[in-house]
């Protein structure tokens, strides 16, 4: 399993993605599934992904390989060539197909499950940032300011707090903390999702520089969190008053 | 979609029950997913079911009916006879099973999902109060005292407020007000998850009488248990710290 989490804020681009993979619990491992496709003057460029891990990875090295070859066999527009994010995120969907039809099908045939999310973050020249979910057929979401964030993997646990308390005026400092409580109700849920968690965070002001983190297991701050919020939580619900009906 | 919820406690149990059903978003109703199978002096029993409503009504009008026989033609011991919770939840199992042979084949024939899922919970003559969670084949688990509850339908996002809080210890008033956290996260993400909630309460204690409950729409403890806990949540959230590499 896996959980990858993107918001777009008014003050920036925030991605963040544990580390475990698994096939069966007896045979799990740690792999990135937070990906730089691009990071030059002109363009940043970020991926995370959720699903098949073999799937992810030829996404992923298509991508940075601009293996590409449209149908014609002329060569395409590569990533770092794409004019705009919207290009980026059909060019992301063009390699998901692309690997759904090779080692996808191929998987399908031996009944092996295929699946593969893409969340692609970002900016490319002068352009705004902008985040995309891109799924399995290679089609794709655009994250607007109504629900200012996105999610693929073990979507579920994780959600109630941001739909609770995440807004597209929240301070990106604020969505990291946001962001990391979403991770640990979801890691007290699944043992599919653990840390390391690795976080990726692209101010809109151009003059800061981006923030790229990764936090181990054991991390003091994480530690704390996790601590306070279950004892900030508790506390709540012990204040709240029990049905009349109850009594 | 629905969501049940049932928790077994040192002081009783509990069977939440939302009561939206739909087809599709064009095609949704309200329908009593909590049932009393039996209410007499010595056996109170009761079901909440998830899934198809063709095949969970077909599984409860079965199991009032007594419609069970056996292979042989001999008819079974019906609920009102089985002398423990343990043998009515085979019995339920065996009407999931029934169901599933006749309704669900053809609905699967059709490519229509048959999925369904029963909480069974109450208790039997001197026996204690055990709860149990019959899966769609018919086989089951019971509920023990290290997870005091089972969930059925749409479960995650109610999930996290009762591993937080939930204990074999806590008291039935509390274990009522935490189902009803556990709901409300539920129908903040999934519309498929509405009130009216029915709620169900047996306590141990055989003195104490059952409560049967019903939280409409605008249910004003619901209200303010909504609000004061939204209001709890952001407040704790806002007071926790950013991690220090975000300054």
């Amino acid at each position: 399993m896996t959980y990858c989490l993107g918001m777009l804020l008014e003050s920036g681009l925030v991605l963040m993605a544990d580390t475990r993979t698994n096939a069966g619990v007896d045979n799990f491992s740690t792999f990135r599934k937070l990906h730089v496709l691009a990071d030059g003057p002109d363009r940043q460029i970020y991926a995370a992904t959720a699903g098949s891990l073999s799937v992810s990875q030829t996404v992923i090295g298509t991508l940075r390989e601009d293996q590409l070859a449209s149908d014609s066999g002329e060569p395409k527009p590569c990533l770092g060539e794409a004019p705009t994010m919207f290009r980026v995120a059909q060019l992301v969907g063009e390699a998901v197909e692309h690997a759904g039809a090779s080692v996808g099908a191929a998987l399908d045939r031996a009944h092996i499950e295929s699946h593969v999310d893409v969340l692609v973050g970002g900016r490319v020249g002068d352009g705004p940032l902008k985040l995309f979910e891109v799924y399995s057929v290679g089609n794709f979401i655009e994250c607007t300011q109504d629900v200012p964030f996105l999610q693929i993997g073990e979507t579920k646990y994780g959600r109630p707090i941001l739909d609770r308390t995440l807004r597209y005026d929240t301070p990106l400092a604020d969505a990291v903390k946001l962001g990391c409580l979403s991770f640990d109700a979801t890691m007290k849920s699944n043992l599919g999702v653990a840390q390391p968690i690795d976080v990726l965070v692209i101010p809109a002001d151009r003059a800061l520089a981006p923030i790229s983190h990764r936090i181990e297991r054991h991390d003091p701050y994480f530690v704390e969190l996790q601590e306070r919020w279950q004892q900030g939580l508790r506390k709540t619900a012990a204040s709240l008053p029990t049905p009349r009906w109850m009594k």
